[in-house]
């Protein structure tokens, strides 16, 4: 796991290779064209979370209703719901799993535009879709995914300002942040804090991760990572949802990891942390500056909110990994987990 | 919070009074002749859970491909997908978050058919809306939703029924069925074993629940019931997406309630329950027959899974009623909560 993480600033670098952004900006092309009229994502584990960043980003930026997906209303009960007007997402690590090749090609057969986001070439996943982005990321050697979540973030990203671009060459402003990236994801990965943290979490039971906007998917999946690694009952919340009911079990002795990005979503987050302070909730905040309240922060790059699940993720992934150490676990060999998780 | 509980056999038969129907049915016609392409659902808290079963009813029973939305990317980000071949339904219990109007404002200027379902008349959320449905559930006194869940739920249930009966009259089969609900939930609402049921969760301080297709909507909202009543960190997982992850974190001191139907959802509940088997969880089944591997069972009426969410939350609520109570708190007063939560 250590070494999956310590790969991602080169994760990042190939797929912003030249070769690379062309071929995604090939599918770009084809989407543009095709002019979809909203945008369905599928995916299981850490890729939901992946997907819904994804749908935060048609959203935002190409004005197209987005939105995941229940795999099992067609896979279970049979539904076969009009598709023609959209593009099908599905987005796997393994490419594995059969309820996603279903999906797509139910969706295939409807007349929807498809597309497998995977990390296995020739997958049943790719094999089902009509086209595919491959993440290159290299094997993933844990369980927990961690350069293939981000591989994937950063791969949904360049499809989604290539369609943007209508398929053609990105902004220079786009391409220059785009280019910083390997070098922000390596100083992420430098910083100490969250590697601290591991102690102030070794006798933690639970834990309430938070965050709004583009920062929810970082939230969900950082929850996800502890739940895996560290067994911990890790519960994410968008910051909206969490005012309204979960708040309540809130208090100084659940800690709370919230993600607080400096834009519209970290802004809307100010509220929420308002309601924790209130119920003296132990907040350690994922920022790139101070946050009032706050017991703790880990620092990250300050970057704009739509490039900062590619960051701030790092940090967490490796608070994941020491506190799984801490408590004598092996986040190689999660208990009960599979790589390729086969679900109907 | 026990009278809002005992009532809803009550609401349930005025919500499936001949005036009601056809007040429903009347909006049923409207959409059935506006033919949207898609439904985008947007609500928070208990009312997301009402949002997440209409949408699998919206595809299994309409054949429409329906998801809900995350209002932030419209009320922060700005986003202003294109919603004009959408029906955009805003559930909420008092209709009065400022996001969730603004999402409807919006897609209404983008030319969506809006509904808004909720139990004030006259809400901001009905105002924003084209279409509106009310609840007539009356008046809710504890915090927790009980009676406004179920009623959302019927009432959504009823909608897409009529829809799907073109905005005429549903089946003869239909009709008999929903006419014998009020019964049913008084069923199960006399039948003691969830109450029972509180003095095992006396001292766990975190709980899974899970379900899948119809079934998950009832593990979520079982899940906020028992955070916003007792506090217990509770994790709502479908059953698939369990597997993909977060079972790891199961193990025989972790309690997990297991909505099991008897369908397609149920079914594909088995493996799960193998995988849970095999990591020795403690495994109880809210099912209207035997499930092997359960340390204990809450039955409920053997109804089709389409029905079994308005029947199986009823005892889950009295759990978490009875839990609060047996642990010394308020289930009336949850810490840190308001009737009527604004986010924007």
């Amino acid at each position: 796991m250590a070494g999956d993480i310590a790969e991602q600033p080169e994760v990042y670098a190939r797929l912003l290779e030249p070769a690379s952004i062309a071929a995604i900006a090939e599918v770009a092309d084809l989407i543009a064209r095709r002019r979809p009229r909203h945008v369905v994502l599928t995916a299981r584990g850490t890729s939901d979370h992946a997907a819904l960043y994804a749908a935060y980003l048609i959203e935002i930026r190409l004005g197209l209703p987005a939105a995941l997906a229940s795999p099992s209303t067609i896979t279970l009960f049979g539904a076969r719901p009009d598709l023609s007007q959209a593009l099908v997402v599905g987005v796997s690590q393994s490419g594995g799993s059969p309820d996603l090749g279903e999906v797509l090609r139910v969706a295939r057969a409807a007349g929807a535009l498809t597309l497998a986001v995977t990390n296995v070439a020739g997958s049943p996943l790719a094999e089902a879709a009509e086209l595919e982005i491959g993440l290159a990321a290299g094997h993933e050697r844990a369980v927990a995914a961690t350069k293939t979540y981000t591989a994937e973030l950063l791969a949904l990203l360049l499809l989604v300002e290539a369609v943007r671009a209508g398929g053609g060459r990105l902004p220079d402003d786009e391409r220059a942040a785009l280019a910083g990236l390997p070098d922000l994801a390596a100083q992420a990965l430098a910083e100490p804090a969250a590697v601290d943290l591991a102690d102030r979490y070794r006798f933690a039971d639970r834990l309430v991760t938070t965050g709004r906007g583009y920062a929810y998917p970082t939230a969900r999946e950082a929850a996800l990572k502890l739940m895996e690694t560290s067994y911990l009952a890790a519960l994410a919340f968008s910051g909206a949802d969490l005012l309204h009911g979960p708040l309540a079990m809130a208090d100084p002795d659940v800690p709370v990891l919230a993600v607080v990005g400096e834009g519209p979503g970290g802004g809307a987050m100010r509220d929420v942390l308002g309601r924790l302070g209130e119920r003296r909730a132990d907040v350690v905040a994922i920022s790139p500056s101070a946050v009032a309240g706050a017991a703790a922060r880990i620092p990250v790059p300050k970057v704009d909110e739509r490039y900062a699940p590619l960051l701030d993720i790092l940090p967490l992934q490796q608070l994941a990994l020491a506190l799984a150490l801490a408590r004598g676990e092996d986040p190689d060999a999660p208990r009960g987990l599979r790589t390729v998780t086969s679900t109907l």
